[in-house]
């Protein structure tokens, strides 16, 4: 019983996977009940009642059963009817429901990518991305995105020297966790033309798409859907977590080529077989009732950032920039080179909760996250408790 | 634009994966009203009221934010201490709640076998265990059943013959589906004896351990959680589905040595994140209370198998035995060499719907599954197409 016993560990691949420094952080404040949290990506509004209701509806009428692999046909056809209106005329047969848009990125990982491809992505980006190409063998380039007072911005000729021929496909999320960088119409026009040139899967994350605070209210992101025409080596992932305030419910969708769906049907009986149709069925109510939420989120949000950046800008040290998108401030604090430690000791000292930059990789050492989708008033005990704890940096 | 779009189709290694035979079968009957239909291995009764209403009561409560990857605490100590019940002491940091049974074999797929990896399994079995693997780049090796009038039997020899030094892990079914063979104590012990000697993983796929019809009511199927220990190279994947009658709700469990569960954590983050706390409040409730519902089924479905097997095994040409445990019966029919057409002809000629044994892979062949979760009124109606369908055969 030796031989066997020594070794219990995943293979090594899943080892290295990098665990969450969030959630480490996280776990230095659990017993204690004064810590203001804003580490986590998450609204902190409960999913709207008549959304609640229309899962509630569904397990009432007994639809406790299998499904269709791809999702149910209404929900298909009114996620594509939503598309359509968002961005370009879109087919149900483009749309698969998957369970999260966590599920959707595996998903697309899984169709696309393969031991030793090659995958480009532009970071600092939430972990996720950065590692499920690698629980898929595949071998990971980073772009970073370059920081200073005017904000985060894409150097897209160091992107595109990037994207050689051969590479299998580039990783971009967009407005993007955790900066809050949004990509404009005309990077969007010159990553496509080099992809398709060089046959060059792009694989978008628009979960942050309708957080948006750079155009009139309502319109979304600019995206590569805009652009695109159905034919293009593009794949979108989507989710029903921050638009609707669903983050609890796992569901989420793919946008894809027709020819890709059908195997991408394949991968999700192999991974999840179906989202449960009561869940289904809440997404259908938010996708045709929701735009008023998303509209009072939206308003929410910018405020709440208008709120927190003029006050971390005030602050001695703290070099932070008003982000267009998303619902982030990613800024740097003069002399930290160990976020981790740095926010672990927030939570020590002053029971604030912020998420190492270093969560986001080594690109994102030096800085903060801090989750802005809160009250105000939250966001000013928060401030309150953060001012101190540099005001105490800067004295010493 | 052409190169790119040249090939929109996933990468080769997906594009292979096996679609769904059982599903082609069910295609040709889509607009037909009057199809009897046995193809899919699902409970035809709805999820018991209390358990629908123990997920509704949570969505009212507000329990729509994210959760632990690991699953709430509360959900991991109740499957814990249903386990440590059934078959050995198991500690809650054992566990980890997944979306979906499917879920938990692809998770530790991911976590146990990489590219080029050698994976036995036993067949026939359904499609998913034998596809997984080859989504991570391993290879998979099949070891059959055999046939015969008694039913179906394990070749010992065989199977220890092909789990060679070097082989990463052999997944076993049991109760299997489609043939409902169920794996006995002293093959568990060879089995586990000889993977223990070479350090191969055992992966066991128990979703049918509570149907099981060779013991006294309630006592569950034989399983290495009966003989191994903690340390163990074994690794079990669960689900609500067909215990609990739950097979939309997409929830399951693994259960896996304290080492090997901190990366299954990484790895459910980066596949689905967490379970719907909803869901998940479901399950707990289910397992609490749902000892009846289990006992109602498991004697349901002995009926359901007792009314079945005999009438199939009364008709000219089929094969027939009556299965141990699962819900199925795979039985065969003389002369028939492509059981695909056979069902589509099935359901064509008679509106029966069965699923084909090649669904099940090539040692399938000649099979066909018919599904006996159902009412013996219904169980009836199908007898007697299936007897016309027979006697129109013999005839010709």
């Amino acid at each position: 019983m030796t031989k066997h016993s020594s070794s219990l560990a995943a293979r090594p691949a899943v080892q290295s996977l990098v665990a969450s420094k969030i959630r480490e952080v996280a776990n230095a404040g659990i017993g204690r009940e004064d810590v203001a949290a804003f580490w986590f990506g998450e609204p902190d509004e409960v999913t709207p009642e008549f959304i609640r209701r229309a899962a509630a509806a569904s397990l009432e009428a007994g639809e406790t059963f299998y499904t269709h692999n791809l999702g149910i046909p209404e929900l298909r056809e009114t996620i594509a009817a939503y598309v359509t209106r968002l961005r370009r005329p879109t087919g149900a047969d483009e749309i698969a429901v998957t369970n999260s848009g966590m599920s959707a990125l595996m998903l697309l990982t899984q169709a696309l990518v393969g031991p030793g491809d090659r995958v480009v992505v532009v970071t600092p980006v939430w972990p996720n991305l950065q590692e499920i190409p690698k629980i898929l063998g595949a071998e990971v380039v980073k772009v970073p995105l370059a920081f200073d007072a005017s904000g985060w911005r894409l150097d897209l000729d160091h992107l595109i020297n990037a994207l050689t021929p051969g590479t299998r496909a580039v990783y971009i999320n967009s407005p993007n966790n955790p900066t809050g960088w949004t990509i404009d119409t005309a990077a969007l026009r010159t990553i496509l033309e080099h992809c398709r040139r060089h046959g060059i899967w792009i694989l978008a994350d628009d979960a942050y798409e309708r957080l948006y605070y750079g155009a009139k209210a309502g319109t979304p992101a600019p995206s590569f859907l805009d652009i695109a025409a159905p034919e293009d080596r593009l794949v979108s992932a989507n989710t029903f977590s921050k638009s609707w305030l669903m983050t609890g419910w796992r569901l989420g969708w793919i946008l894809a080529p027709r020819t890709t769906l059908t195997d991408i049907g394949k991968l999700i009986e192999y991974n999840t077989c179906c989202a449960p149709v009561f869940v289904q069925r809440a997404g259908m109510v938010a996708i045709r009732e929701g735009e008023p939420i998303i509209a009072h989120t939206l308003e929410r949000y910018r405020g709440a950032r208008d709120f927190l950046l003029p006050r971390l800008q005030a602050l001695p040290g703290v070099e932070a920039a008003s982000p267009p998108g998303a619902m982030y401030a990613f800024f740097r604090v003069r002399g930290v080179t160990d976020s981790l430690e740095f926010c672990k000791r927030l939570v020590a000292e002053q029971g604030l909760g912020l998420a190492p930059g270093a969560a986001f990789g080594p690109e994102g050492e030096g800085f903060v996250r801090w989750c802005f989708a809160a009250a105000e008033e939250r966001l000013a005990d928060g401030i309150a408790r953060f001012e101190r704890a540099i005001r105490r940096r800067e004295a010493a």
